[in-house]
């Protein structure tokens, strides 16, 4: 029997297991998703504790090694691995088992925490971001060792509990750790397809970069009817600046901000425009609003492949009911900026800081803070990841996967690529429609079980990568 | 004995009165101060009535006529009058009853409601602003009443029950009861003096004109990852109008603003100058800041002759800890005009409007709200009811005062005058650092007293004008 025979042997002995052992599997991901594993309220941290527990404990179970719980400054981090691949590949498989707050409690038809299973679909708090999308891969890993006795490739399992916080502990922890999470590509799975038809892979996040900036131009609010006329206002300041930060046309007018914007070919640009939504159909998932931006691009390109500026908040002087007669001391804005390929966050930051500073009278004091910040990430169509991801989606799904640039940013990924210099394939197994981060989350049944096939068919091409031994590939265009 | 020298006598005696019943002018005082009469908290409801029924009883006591208590949709307004000076002028007293919440109360050496006297001042909230200064006049009309049984003047009083939130009852009252208010002039005193061996009448108030600018351009926020740059976002489109609505050198850019200012005489400007705070004074009270503002101007000037228009408040999006990358939905701001004669508020509201109807896209909504709005107002140097305060200031503190033109809006003035169609001339009372609206308020008694003095003095010299018979005389310049 050659290598290959018994490589597909594994593989469909891995699905058959998983047809036996298919209603166990949710009994299993809804005991997962029976934690309020809520990272953000800290009453759940023991919850979130128990979680990790009972995650390293399952791991352990269906014959994952070396499980153990990576204690960091806030909540805890799992970790598993499975070697005995050699002259194989070794896939990180990043998720997160912590969740959003379940708030507000009462539009829940279940309560949020009892999973439930109605029709096809599992109900509760996490069920689709991302413990269900999870665990399509930790179940793909049983099917395999509980038939087989062994995977395709080497694995590597990087589970946290902090990601719907901004995984603030992670770049610490995986720079620290970078030499014991060597592989040659990680795989995510935290992001949609379009339907349960229309599978699709996401080789493009946009970066971010997040700003606050906060004007001062008085040591305490002056009465606007025995100053006003005569001193700064701080939010007249602060809107001038925010007014000089695009142009008439809608482009950012900070000065050589598009210099580094990679041009996108005209191949990949039909590409999207016949497989990407319509300005129509972004614009009526937008609520109906009618179009704005950046000339001579599309809504998806506006989204997608050209950066953007949006201030996600203001405040200053006095917001409540009625008038307050007052000239306000201090103003400040938050800023967003979404990031293409190859700008650099630092850069940016740079560019906007001596931006301000021009607008600024020299009289008014103004802070600047930086908040998160995350490089664009972009995988070439033909890299062998990308081929093996979707050869693994045509093979479960029967359609080959749509190729999407999303205008989100994805820390991680830019985290994983940034440090441990490895492609991270981004294969979603969510419906757009599975209600993450709003009541009633739920997660199909059905993309359950795909999903694990998929992943069963990934880690199989991924083994055959391997035997094809490539040269370095680029992660970016 | 002329009709000159009978007028002194009786001046002569309410101020010997006057002498003889200080002590018990302080406590009556107290005891008006001593209701917690805070129109802005509804749970101190039932102090401002026992205030208002306190205030007409004691009216009642000095020998005022027709008490009475008229009810509006708030607080109650107290109104009493003496009409026994045929062929004199009559005089309507404004003032209020009515105080500033006294929070922070930590801050209180002695309790806000239980008045003390320490040294020469009475601490208690709304002891200068306004019960003390209303006060002044009350105790003048006892003098003249207890001492001589006449007044020189008729004279009406018109005490309200909620100048501390804005009057929203009174223009409404005063419209409704204008033949019963008919007076020749009214008097006001709510206003500093700039030292106690400085009197100062303030002759001209810049008008009011508050408004609200909501932009709407989205049905509900959206992620900016996955949105931003192809939809309007509200904060920047706010941002936009804001900074639209002055040109680079600080003039306001909304077109025909300035069409109706009045141009200001060399004269008038070159006494400013002399009078007034200089540069330094003025930027030093407002914490030492740096000038700003129309070029060309003063900054007294910028504050007293010129409009300003200042961005009082603004929000939308997320302001909290952290980073939420949304694109705001809404974003509203709150804007304050300040306006001079002849600026119609009503036009200028109009111009707005346009304006902003101009800058903003048709694809945008935006709703514009008018608060409060009133008149600017100004009296003639050389109108009798000056000269006759003035004359009354120079017999009581040996000193001419200075002609005050205040960046600040009266609307009970502005109000008067064009209900009433009289000139109110603002009597000021208060020193600078009385502590209006702070903890710890207080009134120099020998401002009360001398206050007593000018106004004794100024019911005196009124029945003079009244004599002279004068004609018509024109409010504003």
């Amino acid at each position: 029997m050659s290598t290959t025979t018994r490589r597909h042997n594994a593989a469909d002995q891995a699905v058959a297991y998983l047809r036996g052992a298919g209603e166990r599997f949710v009994d299993d991901l809804a005991a997962f998703v029976r934690f309020p594993s809520v990272s953000a309220q800290p009453a759940h941290a023991v919850d979130i504790e128990r979680c990790a527990l009972w995650l390293a404990d399952h791991l352990r179970t269906i014959g994952l090694e070396h499980v153990r719980i990576a204690r960091t400054r806030g909540h805890p981090i799992v970790q598993a691995d499975w070697l005995h691949a050699p002259r194989r590949d070794t896939v990180l498989i990043y998720g997160h088992y912590d969740v959003q707050p379940a708030e507000p409690l009462g539009k829940w038809v279940s309560s949020p925490f009892e999973p439930a299973v109605r029709g096809n679909e599992l109900y509760g708090r996490g069920a689709s971001d991302d413990k269900g999308q999870l665990f399509v891969h930790v179940k793909a890993i049983e099917s395999y060792l509980r038939s087989g006795g062994s995977l395709p490739v080497n694995v590597k399992c990087l589970f946290e509990g902090e990601e719907e916080i901004g995984s603030p502990n992670l770049a610490e922890f995986v720079a620290a750790h970078r030499h014991e999470l060597v592989a040659q590509c990680a795989v995510l799975s935290d992001t949609p397809i379009l339907a349960p038809d229309r599978p699709a892979i996401t080789y493009g996040l946009r970066g971010g970069l997040s700003m606050e900036l906060e004007i001062a131009t008085l040591e305490h609010d002056l009465h606007s009817g025995n100053f006003g006329g005569a001193v700064h206002n701080a939010i007249q300041v602060l809107s001038d600046v925010l007014a000089s930060l695009h142009d008439k046309n809608g482009r950012i007018a900070i000065a050589d901000f598009y210099d580094r914007v990679l041009a996108v070919s005209s191949a990949e640009r039909t590409y999207l425009q016949r497989n990407g939504p319509s300005d129509w159909e972004l614009l009526r998932s937008a609520g109906g609003v009618r179009a704005a931006g950046e000339p001579g691009y599309t809504a998806y390109e506006r989204t997608a492949i050209r950066p953007a500026l949006s201030i996600t908040g203001i405040q200053g002087g006095y917001s409540g009911p009625g008038v307050k007669a007052v000239i306000p001391a201090r103003a400040s804005a938050k800023l967003n900026f979404r990031l293409v390929p190859q700008q650099e966050p630092d850069e940016i930051e740079r560019l906007f800081r001596t931006h301000v500073g021009r607008v600024i009278s020299p009289s008014v004091r103004f802070r600047i803070r930086t908040g998160l910040s995350a490089r664009p990430v972009l995988l070439r169509w033909d890299h062998s990841v990308m081929r093996a991801a979707a050869s693994a989606y045509q093979s479960s799904f029967d359609q080959l996967p749509v190729l999407i640039r999303s205008g989100g940013t994805i820390p991680v990924a830019a985290l994983l690529q940034d440090v441990l210099r490895i492609p991270t394939v981004l294969m979603g197994f969510a419906l757009p429609d599975d209600r993450m981060h709003a009541p009633n989350e739920r997660f199909r049944l059905p993309m359950f079980f795909r999903g694990i096939k998929t992943s069963i068919q990934f880690l199989a091409e991924m083994s055959k990568r391997s035997s094809a031994a490539p040269g370095r590939e680029r992660v970016l265009h």
